[in-house]
């Protein structure tokens, strides 16, 4: 097998953001980076999050960042507070260096960290709303942004993507120490998300966390938490018999384990969203036997 | 003139997919491909495609392609069959690679190279649904892509873009050798592309077979397919006379020879799908005379 | 601060067109560059104007250019008059390079280099329609893109972006001297761009020039233009109180200074464009006082 080449640090950052593609708000942040870098190899995640979707941002976040390679910059702004007191934050992993808002777009990273068993058993699979605090991962370290020499002079109150987050994250690929910054800081904002809730009798409830482009429902339910042998799943009335192992199936929805981790729900050929109705937040239901 | 610098094999990596930009699917593709070459090129070609529309697919490539420097590497997924018994290929024509599902995504490739002649003339000018196995070229190169080492560790069976297909390009483009992914095919699946039909008395039948941005109605129908002197393009009811250099013309409906160097009907300011109220598959004639 | 590498003159190229991104345009575009220089770091800054919309190119290119590296070259295609009389060009700013058909896309960058005072005040704040011929400002080079040893061989008559702008452009990251390509202009054309009405009693009037992604109306009223102490902003029969310092105010529509130091109408968590129903043309009242 051909040897592969080194990766230096720095070399790959990437971009989430929910700035779209239209307005030149993107090309002005890969402007600023390449300024001060340009030796960095930029890759959108993605840019077409509904506005302002914070969790829609984790949750595309928690799916592909895993897929990078080590020392890689994630750039990460879904900023409805932009200008106000909310923090800015650059969270060292080990892995990986994510620059970001505090308020909850680290959420699934954390919650990854963390396991499950920690961030929320104790909820009853409702979607919660806010981001609250909570403690940075053992090994992890998290600075909050308030050195401005390393941001644009004058920076706006309205595009910090632009004017602070980006430099930043220029500034880390070129190097430069986290602590450099800002001050450490102990908590970050996170949701707290669902978990599969057993019920007595082998049922698992469950929640729809993220519609894909295919109109293919994700759950939070994860293999882990599936019974052995045959299992059916219910969504708005409908009742999936068994597990399939691709899109390729139907006529009619189907249930699978997708490339997340995740149960989903999808349609063969179509959208399982325009077919049943529901999108995020519609309840599942995952019963054992025939 | 400048001198052009020298172009390393493997330096450029096109993607098309029709997995959209919404969901992070590329960005973790991309993720894959730097971590194993950080120094290639990557470049969308689209990722836009109607989902699962591998004839959409085939047609942008086809039109793409040819434009790339030699050596590129094409990483094409639209694969309605992922984690079926559908073949993955490695086609190696001599001026590119290409890594693909084997269901049709390369049949305007192939019948470029096999050329009109050979590859349909027989038919009557409609177009197949289905993609039956033809030939591979003399001169060029194919793999059924089967040795997983150069895969992600267990492959999910719902994305082989990321799983798969892109470890495999990355390989390639670090400059593993075609053969080390698999055995050779004889056979590639293609469409039967439909080609002009010259009727008795100088009609000339076609068939739009892409619908671009513009809403211009790109057609089978080639410069060399259509009579010296003035003619006449009939589509939907609609009759335009003769033909047009650019979009600029108007009012009404122009026909021309795009960019591509297909017959395209357009309408200059506006677009001709929505005029027309036909898209791929509307008939096109052409006569000649005033 | 670790230390900034250095900026090589023609290593960032952007893209700012209006071909979307679903049809391979753009890919090849980007394939005809990589052939030319390999090394060239692309960056769009977008695809996705409206077709034809060279207002609103002209708009994104002037609030994105800046913040790119010096030497940076900007590919600028939306080209409605392409394969007609209109001139095709390579600007020298000193600063960056431009190329770009001569048709008003680069308005805006020539008003802000010429000054508001002399661009336009005798206007009375309407909209033009059509781009006139004014002269190219001190110390910048314009050249009329005529040698077409640097274009592909037989380029079509609809689609300079691909067969003539883009290896202009590349040839110019190689170094190409700016005169190579053509003989020097003396005017380039430009819309006449809106500016502040100032009334007596200290009414200022404008006008929405803009509408991005968040819905948010971009009018062409600088920090400048306004008067110091309170103001009241009126738009549509709505009337807002005072600005704000972000996005994250409300209910009901704010004002304030928005990230390219114009006049904003938005929406917090919300469209200003579907509340108020107006977009590009919409006029602006702003009156001092509580």
């Amino acid at each position: 097998m051909a040897k592969r080449r080194e990766h230096p640090r720095g070399r790959v950052l990437s971009l989430l953001t929910d700035f779209g593609t239209a307005d030149g708000y993107v090309g002005a942040m890969k402007g600023v980076i390449l300024g001060l870098n340009p030796e960095v190899a930029l890759v959108d995640i993605t840019h077409e999050l509904a506005p302002q979707d914070v969790w829609g941002g984790a949750f595309v976040l928690h799916t592909a960042h895993r897929y990078f390679p080590p020392g890689t910059i994630h750039l990460v702004v879904v900023d409805p507070g932009v200008g106000t007191e909310r923090a800015a934050v650059v969270l060292d992993t080990g892995r990986a260096l994510f620059v970001a808002p505090d308020n909850g777009l680290l959420s699934f990273l954390i919650a990854e960290e963390r396991g499950e068993a920690e961030m929320g058993r104790q909820g009853d699979g409702e979607m919660s709303v806010g981001a609250g605090p909570v403690p940075i991962p053992p090994g992890w370290r998290a600075v909050r942004i308030a050195e401005s020499r390393f941001w644009l002079p004058n920076p706006s109150s309205t595009f910090h993507g632009r004017d602070v987050f980006a430099p930043v994250a220029a500034h880390l690929s070129l190097g430069e120490p986290v602590d450099s910054f800002g001050p450490r800081m102990e908590c970050l904002h996170a949701f707290s998300i669902p978990v599969a809730r057993m019920l007595p009798g082998g049922e698992i409830l469950g929640v729809v966390i993220h519609v894909d482009r295919f109109g293919n429902l994700i759950t939070n339910l994860r293999a882990d938490d599936l019974p052995q042998g045959p299992v059916a799943v219910e969504v708005a009335g409908s009742r999936i018999q068994g597990l399939s192992r691709n899109y390729a199936g139907g006529p009619g929805l189907v249930a699978l384990v997708g490339s997340s981790g995740y149960l989903e729900i999808a349609l063969p050929g179509g959208s399982a969203r325009e077919e049943i109705g529901l999108g995020v937040g519609a309840p599942v239901r995952v019963t054992s036997g025939v």
